[in-house]
């Protein structure tokens, strides 16, 4: 889905295929992160394995961090998120965020939240991002559309059990769960995340 | 708990409070590693820290890797462990396996856990090395003494939390979670760890 050339190459000085070139760095990037973590991915081997200068990538991008910023950041609208996973039974909430968790998880091209999570490891850039975007733009309107008490607490705490996820099948390769199959393991996990949204939760703080 | 002094001066040539000098750099590298990742620490890092020589460092450990291997490797037993987990009633095994892990996160002086997820993210070694301890050496033991089915996969659904956890709450810092308080903290993740160990799992693959 690379976006239409516009026509601005008397305006801004852009040859034509500027943005298909910058596409391509976003994508060799975000593969990048991907598969090596934060620290271990440089500008001058993005720019390398998508054939342009590393001055290009840094023209295009400033920095490190802000192209791994735009590299995370071409997901769904999180609105569109959160308004599929809300609609419909609240008792199949936890079914519908496994599901879509999982194929999140599974993209070609490698999976944004793999990344950052990677990069959060280290980057309290990233982690922030992983804050803002996961739990505070999608898992609490989800919790608190569906009508849950405490929203905040319960989206923290299926956003555990998604980033463990990630973590354990993708980054450390816990074989029983690479073997599993997407369905199955959107199975395994929807009753933990369907708790987590609508079920007793320990009781709230005396303060 | 610093070891006492052997009288190996004579035998090793080693000076009496080598082995202090040595536990020291063993505490710094591992709150080091905790905080800030296996990639940016460094051995001259942790020898400024520590008060020595770098060439002090590598000449006990060798390499970076090895140091960090030997700064998260003075948790207890997993035999010990395993032995906690599955005693008493299997019914009460997510309880008891969420206290601990609890516990484990919690220590004075930097979790083990925390210092080998963030390697994890970027070293192929800590991966492997999360692999083999907690699953292998841990939670497939547990699973298998309470008599569950499907040990390899329960194991690697119960890292799933328990990692999860470590990343939401001690890494990316989720407010809501370092809110709750060990107990409550415990209480919320029990039900989960429980239902990994002992209720129903999606069907096995046809193979």
């Amino acid at each position: 889905m690379s976006r239409p050339e516009r026509g601005t190459r008397a305006k801004t000085g852009r040859r034509p295929g500027t943005t298909q070139t910058r596409d391509a760095i976003v994508v060799v990037a975000r593969r990048r992160f991907t598969d090596s973590g934060y620290d271990r991915t440089t500008i001058r081997g993005i720019a390398a394995e998508a054939g342009v200068d590393p001055a290009l990538v840094r023209h295009f991008f400033g920095s490190k961090q802000r192209l791994f910023t735009e590299a995370v950041q071409t997901q769904p609208d999180p609105a569109q998120i959160v308004a599929a996973l809300a609609a419909g039974d609240p008792a199949g909430a936890g079914a519908r965020a496994a599901r879509f968790i999982i194929a999140m998880l599974d993209p070609a091209g490698g999976s944004q939240i793999v990344a950052v999570l990677r990069a959060a490891a280290s980057e309290p850039a990233a982690a922030a991002l992983l804050r803002d975007r996961l739990t505070d733009e999608i898992l609490r309107p989800v919790a608190a559309a569906i009508g849950a008490d405490q929203p905040d607490l319960r989206a923290h705490l299926v956003a555990t059990q998604i980033l463990g996820l990630a973590i354990a099948r993708d980054i450390i390769g816990l074989p029983a769960l690479t073997a599993l199959g997407q369905e199955r393991l959107a199975a395994a996990i929807a009753p933990v995340l369907q708790h987590y949204l609508t079920g007793d939760l320990p009781g709230q703080a005396g303060n």
